[in-house]
């Protein structure tokens, strides 16, 4: 093995830009898997199976996180949404690093995890909450209660922000995906990411021993 | 204040390639206040005051530590190295970062200090002990048993690779530079080398009180 895979976590409130750089993040890399989450709530309209989520039955959520199935998992408005454990191993294991795109609660179990130490977690914030309403408000077609409620979500999620390794403000969408890809290309170098280190070493140890 | 400096260690074996960086470093980005070591050896030929060293006496040495005034210090054969602390929190409470040429006994007490969050630390392996052999034996007017000597103090701090947030093995010494410098850049982006992400965050809250 030449080196560990990562698992990169990007997270912040649906508004701040976060799926356009996770997009950018894929085309950029080729190498990098995405991990799609599993969640029992029903698929909306355009949402592909495998691509967006995998759906799936209440029980067998349940049996799979029974069964250590799931990196993370978390109960939201009475659906589950988790990131399965098997392709992210897989993953991991062949020096691939893996994107997940999960809110605080998500991170923060994987960042307590035995992978904790192979994390890299972001947050991307909005430059501004009026920004963060524009986009929320998006389409004009929602009440302002529905609006003020993904408002509420979004400054909830927001205050997470201090535990994560990076903190990006978004207010220059090619600006923040530089730094990205800068910070993703020099913590792909860490020591903890380069297990072949441990080969060089035990290289240059029977070699010192043989010269003297 | 807009970001807080960066202490970045950079530790090897002589004969690696680590002064050779180091200047690099400091030509690549001249805000980058270099921490020049203070010793009580006596200087040798072509050294200067101030550049390569600070030169004291070791009363004054012992002083000094006994006041706080050195971040680190080691006492190798029978001669007192340290870094002057006073320099380095003036060039990072101005939010720039300082760069350190220390081993590995300077980092670890450095990492262990309160400024130990704020640590970039940066070890560098030679590509092989023939290599680094070569490179000790330069100018070939040593004996056998002095370039043993060396030799073994090279093993000694090739030892302590494991305790660095970062290994790089110089076997190229630009692609080396290029990695030294993504690990720098993206550093310097860490949350928690951003103080200003806290007054975003402040008004970002300010914000979502009054729009509601």
């Amino acid at each position: 093995m030449t080196r560990r895979g990562l698992l990169i976590i990007l997270s912040s409130p649906s508004g701040a830009g976060k799926s356009t750089l996770s997009k950018r993040l894929l085309a950029w890399d080729p190498s990098l898997s995405f991990s799609v989450s599993a969640t029992t709530r029903a698929p909306r309209p355009g949402e592909v199976e495998g691509q967006d989520y995998h759906f799936m039955e209440q029980d067998s959520f349940r049996q799979a996180v029974a069964q250590d199935g799931m990196l993370e998992h978390a109960y939201v408005f009475g659906n589950y949404y988790g990131s399965p454990k098997a392709p992210v191993e897989a993953a991991i294991k062949e020096g691939r690093d893996v994107l997940f795109d999960i809110d605080w609660q998500g991170a923060q179990q994987i960042v307590n995890s035995s992978l904790g130490p192979h994390v890299l977690s972001i947050f991307i914030l909005p430059p501004s909450i009026a920004e963060l309403r524009r986009r929320l408000e998006g389409r004009g077609q929602d009440s302002a209660d529905v609006i003020a409620k993904r408002m509420q979500k979004s400054w909830d999620e927001l205050s997470h922000w201090g535990s994560y390794d990076f903190v990006l403000v978004n207010d220059d969408l090619d600006r923040t995906f530089e730094d990205l890809k800068t910070i993703v290309t020099a913590t792909r170098l860490r020591r903890l990411q380069q297990p072949k280190l441990v080969d060089h070493m035990r290289a240059l140890q029977n070699e010192f021993e043989r010269l003297g």
